[in-house]
């Protein structure tokens, strides 16, 4: 008990050792055995399994300090991939990836959610199959499926609940029928989540506390706290297109409730404000292209709705004290615009505490961040330590 | 890598094993090899190191199903003990527990914070000592030492950071100042931090998404996620005190701005608001006797508070989807009133798939959960499974 209380405590299985190999540097055996404080005997074990496993490859010698020069060896993301799909309401996007989430082929169409699963799903296996001809891996690579669905999923089971815009996809088995054309683990999040994802590993990995919001359509978030995805317990975490804008009491939301943030500020709501002056506006991409035409109504209408959104994140701010707020989705492309209105509000009416050193950005990944965050989503799950451990048998 | 795509990941440690054990109910070596999948072998080394450090002691004997009956171990909460320290603006709270956070003693004080850290922290020292005699436990029993403060505190290295109503323990070392009285680990955090850990613990162990609000001279809440505390990137995470309520624009709050809830629906803010208009109320716990005696006007301001911190809530519900919201601080004392006007606004505010499950109670802890919190915040540090593992060199 006495050495337990003086020890920092730190993993020592062999996932552990495996999740330091993940960033893709080669190491030596003495690197890991000093990085882990494990014997060398264990350290040749493990790599001999997980080199058995395909999982890392010899990567070369390093230098040597005098004698043979030391064996490397590296992660080999190569070994598995994975089909990440990025099913929006009106457009789907799906990549093949490797198990870095590097993108090896990728296929994109006009497909609506609402044709239902069975148009949807098939869309699906059908160019799974193609992209892997195409990137010339066999279905015994798949390590799995990871998608993403524009409305409320229960992630445990990967089924939507209720969805507002895909109401034929309720408590429709996903994983079970995309399983019937692939027999490996299918995982199923919201769109908004998988997006967070993505941004979150791909720009801002080394960040434990990120809020991800999308501003389409619709306006949704994904919230990074302590390094990973926070859901909630129905998996509705980050809904901030229904929280109440102050002072807006009399604008109706399609949800059935008044002066939501969604029904003032979303594309579609800046769209519909416009298109009442006279402006040809029908949908949000209507209001960049205004705005990049130097469109003063149409910079003003966006600068508001940064404002509207700012006055829902400045609460967010409080609750969840993140250190990156990133702002994504079509009217991100509007330009300084949205983002300047929300750094507005934020800054004047949020702690300083937690805004000293709050930065507000937008997206870096743009439209890759649903497939990215499918990806990653997959990746985490077959190549986490505990089931690196359970193969080793720790 | 096939298997690894089949097996459900399972931590296999000897930490994952006394994780088990730490519900205190007693198993055999053949439980423990079944629900850890480990080989009796290991089993029975890790046993007998866990017995060695004292963290497991033998608890009898199984029902044999033929043979010699098996011998059972159960976790030892007796092993060690912890300090656990709740300082609030006006009040002190100590008490000394086991590993189980059970108290073995307890003591309190009308001690002000705001005397600064010489003379409170002298005062925790000494009481320590005292609850150590007392409890007939010796100073080298000691696991830890937990200590909640009623502001702002980087949870990482125990500091205060720009505390208002305790200006003179900004960035005070207040680990370092006990260490030199106790040479153990002492985390610090923020009080409503260690309510929530507290309370969680208590009376909502096996739920995963819980919000902690305590309503008090001031408000705050503590974010429990996926099972964890979450303090956000400078711990100021739950700070919903100094959310904006709409409508309230016009009233100020200590902090600079204007509407904050904490200005409008704390405990003082009500006393405040009572006393304008001619009755004898200065503090919160004021309103608490006025209400319980009868005042038609205390309640009904209690009520109206209830409301403001609804609509702060509501989108507090969209954000986070907790299962369970409990309200704790003085102003829960005030019978129903409170939390009728908190559900009143939540319910009708957030969308129902938010709520259908939603639950918003008061505490069952009341005045201890910030000592239980305090307990169970050292004790999850010193008996963590990745400790345990360092422990057993796995």
């Amino acid at each position: 008990m006495e050495e337990l209380l003086k020890f920092a405590p730190r993993p020592t299985g062999a996932g552990a050792m495996f999740q330091m190999l993940r960033d893709g540097q080669p190491r030596t055996r003495a690197d890991l055995a000093a990085a882990t404080g494990q014997a060398r005997s264990t350290i040749a074990a493990r790599i001999d399994l997980l080199m058995s496993a395909g999982l890392i490859v010899p990567a070369g010698e390093a230098t040597s300090t005098g004698g043979r020069p030391p064996a490397t060896f590296a992660f080999n993301p190569r070994a598995k991939v994975v089909l990440a799909v990025d099913l929006g309401a009106q457009h789907a996007r799906i990549a093949l990836t490797d198990l870095a989430s590097t993108v090896l082929a990728e296929a994109d169409a006009p497909l609506a959610i609402a044709e239902g699963p069975d148009v949807v799903l098939s869309w699906v296996a059908e160019q799974g199959e193609k992209l892997l001809a195409e990137a010339d891996r066999e279905r015994g690579d798949l390590a799995g499926i990871g998608v993403g669905l524009p409305g409320p999923v229960e992630h445990s089971t990967g089924h939507p609940i209720m969805p507002p815009i895909m109401p034929a996809w309720d408590h429709v088995d996903t994983p079970g029928i995309l399983r019937k054309h692939f027999d490996v683990p299918v995982l199923v999040d919201n769109d908004v989540n998988i997006m967070a994802l993505g941004e979150h590993r791909a720009a801002w990995a080394s960040v434990d506390n990120v809020l991800f919001v999308k501003v389409a359509t619709g306006i949704g978030s994904g919230i990074i706290a302590d390094g990973a995805l926070r859901r909630g317990a129905q998996g509705s975490a980050g809904d901030l297109g229904h929280v109440a804008v102050p002072g807006a009491e009399e604008v109706p939301c399609r949800c059935g409730n008044v002066g939501c943030l969604e029904a003032i500020a979303s594309g579609q709501a800046v769209a519909d404000k416009l298109a009442s002056e006279g402006l040809d506006a029908h949908r949000g991409v209507d209001v960049v292209a205004l705005v990049r035409g130097g469109d003063l109504r149409a910079s003003a209408a966006v600068r508001q709705a940064g404002r509207d959104i700012g006055s829902v994140l400045a609460a967010c701010v409080s609750m969840l004290n993140p250190s990156v707020i990133v702002i994504g989705g079509i009217l991100a492309d509007a330009g300084e615009h949205l983002i300047a209105g929300i750094r507005e509000v934020v800054y004047r009416r949020s702690l300083p505490l937690a805004t000293q050193h709050l930065r507000i950005v937008t997206s870096q990944t743009r439209g890759e961040a649903g497939v990215l965050g499918a990806s990653a989503m997959v990746v985490d799950h077959v190549l986490s330590a505990a089931a690196i451990d359970a193969l080793a048998g720790a």
